[in-house]
């Protein structure tokens, strides 16, 4: 391991995002948190931030503060400062909702501007439940059908009834991502529309929503944007949808004129549309503080940063030489989030033994799956010196193992 | 005016709730908040829980909260503090999403509750307008039809057609309440579900579901519960409903088992089912403060002095014998809410007159109707003198406004 942590010194000196997990209350040395891609840390900057929002904005400030302290732009504001990190242009995302209620909404707005002649929306099959779930909910009210596909059959399963092609950017539990360039072209070969799911790429890789001509989109504030436990989610429609993207959560906040308290319903020009209730503005200051934290970094230097620690994680794990450990996430750094998934038959003793020394990962079970220690690896929060720590915590757990075994 | 403060005096000493002001930061005095019932006042509580959230819960405890700081049951912790306040059971409410977001599942459950062979949702035709514009918006989508009708025919509109009679407990433009022992037995009379808008009674009045027999309801957290900008909305089921409810926005966290990650959705047997995406955990800490904050107070407590503080301003609205000036809200103190509502040709002005010294009501203006300047009257966060002040500030207003014009 010496050599891996001279290694990890020098890629640490050389990062110039070296500084962003000053940046962040972490737990104090050793302890590690891998965890980030569920729940990130919490932002230096955010309480601080909060806190004027809570005292000044609504204590002092009151009903006022919807127009002198910019709460009706919230949701705007905070989808442009999200947009460059996942490639799309302003005016074109907005913080709001779930991913769940989201994906609902898009889906349904998908289905309507596919039309009739196209019933059906695809989707991988084990996808994240929600995913799944919400895809059955949506498909059942708009009278569309729900294909869901194993993996590696879900381009070719792209047909002329596709309306939407849903799609996890990385796979929540694998890591795995998918080549965009490639799903976004086989949809848009097949007529059909993309919808991604961000959650587990959004402030971590480069997205390239415009460069790859997608056309719908959410994502999750609370994972790598640092937004606060469950965390308002963002949603992207590309320009060319909007002005008639018709969603099903019409509410007052997404009418055109919502302070002129009309009857009739008009929805806003732009991407305001997506809105339904009035925005949780408490909530969207914590997801403003951890966007404002993440976006100080290019994209590209977050995503070459992610793809460094990864790499240097998973060469650790090989220096381990256990034969029974599998990487399960792809060793291509282009196809894969960041996080790194371990199959082994004592998956669950060994994500036990190294939350029991303070290095916090997850484990991931699901019916059929094999269960696996899921390493998520938040480039800003983390260091190289921590990928080489957490991959000997590994070994040791497992010889500790070995020796109860034996 | 001297026999007005008199009584004030008088009414606030015997009243058992006048301490609460005082855990609010409110604006100092002369200036008076008269729009709780558009965004309640900050509880001087709240800012040092939601502190302990950010701080220790989600900076130190990480992902560990959603176990060792009670995040995962956070939204039927509050659903049953809030429960008492609007007379529902444990178990049957939930702190959840927005208004509009709860109009729609609620509507689409109650639809699907209800049959085919009742196809239609009744509503009065000048209701909030996102109550209008979601239950448009759901029928669309469940395949039924909107009946929106003068609210003095709404009752009478109720037939065997009818899946749900959609009713805003307090109207929020002129502050009228219905009778919901009257309404909820027309409804079930006609074989019709009563789903609720408590948005302008929930914390302020005596709604008693479970004693009228409601089915469904929702309504807002941060007016009268003083749950901050844009808090979670909550929703009731009555228990009767709850085990086969069917509701569209089906996400994995209403999932009977959230964490095991399967791919078939089977709904939570109880109230969690509601739930779509992980709930907002620091919006959810300033909500419960609110709630809390205001349920150590007996509902049947709050609304006596809702009704002795808006009858106290109407008395001294009265007594300023203004022939222009029409008080718009039911002066049968059972017949209303927690705000007085004026009419005046003059509207705008008298509201901006009063802004500019500092008392903080809101106008009201809709198309085809009379601008109105609406009062608010948070019965925890005012007190009795502050009625005769504020009418005494309108009628000062009235002579200023007199005086420009000669």
């Amino acid at each position: 391991m010496a050599e891996l942590r001279a290694e990890a010194e020098r890629r640490e000196a050389a990062c110039p995002l070296s500084g962003f997990p000053a940046r962040f209350h972490l737990p104090a040395p050793p302890a590690i948190y891998l965890d980030g891609n569920s729940l990130g840390p919490l932002p230096r900057q955010t309480a601080a931030r909060l806190q004027a929002v809570v005292e000044r904005d609504w204590g002092e400030g009151l009903i006022g503060s919807w127009k002198d302290a910019g709460w009706l732009a919230a949701p705007t504001r905070i989808g442009d400062r999200i947009a460059p990190l996942v490639g799309a242009p302003p005016g074109t995302v907005i913080a709001c909702d779930s991913v769940s209620v989201n994906l609902f909404r898009l889906l349904v707005a998908g289905l309507r501007r596919a039309g009739p002649g196209r019933p059906v929306v695809l989707m991988e099959a084990d996808d994240f439940p929600t995913d799944r779930h919400i895809a059955e909910a949506a498909c059942r009210m708009a009278g569309a059908a729900l294909k869901a596909v194993p993996r590696g059959e879900l381009l070719a399963a792209l047909g002329p009834e596709v309306a939407v092609l849903l799609l996890s950017h990385v796979h929540y539990r694998t890591g795995a991502a998918w080549s965009l360039a490639e799903a976004g072209a086989a949809a848009r070969a097949a007529g059909a529309l993309t919808l991604l799911d961000l959650s587990h790429s959004a402030g971590v890789l480069e997205v390239g929503l415009e460069a790859h001509g997608i056309d719908l989109a959410t994502g999750c504030g609370y994972k790598f944007l640092c937004g606060g436990s469950g965390a308002p989610a963002f949603a992207f429609v590309a320009p060319r949808h909007l002005e008639a993207l018709d969603q099903p959560l019409a509410g007052w906040m997404g009418h055109a004129a919502p302070f002129a308290f009309e009857a009739g319903y008009r929805p806003d020009p732009g991407i305001r549309r997506l809105l339904a209730g009035t925005p949780p503005i408490l909530a969207m200051a914590a997801l403003e503080a951890g966007v404002a934290t993440v976006a100080e970094a290019p994209i590209e230097a977050i995503a070459a940063r992610a793809r460094s620690l990864t790499g240097l994680l998973v060469d650790a794990l090989d220096a381990l030489d256990e034969p029974g450990l599998l990487i399960v996430t792809p060793r291509d750094p282009q196809a894969r989030g960041a996080q790194i998934s371990l199959a082994h038959p004592r998956a669950r003793e060994i994500h036990d033994r190294l939350l029991a020394r303070g290095i916090t990962g997850d484990l991931r079970t699901a019916p059929g799956a094999p269960h696996l220690v899921r390493l998520g690896v938040s480039p800003l929060t983390l260091t190289h010196m921590q990928m080489v720590e957490a991959a000997a915590a590994v070994g040791e757990a497992l010889a500790q193992l070995r020796r109860v075994a034996a």
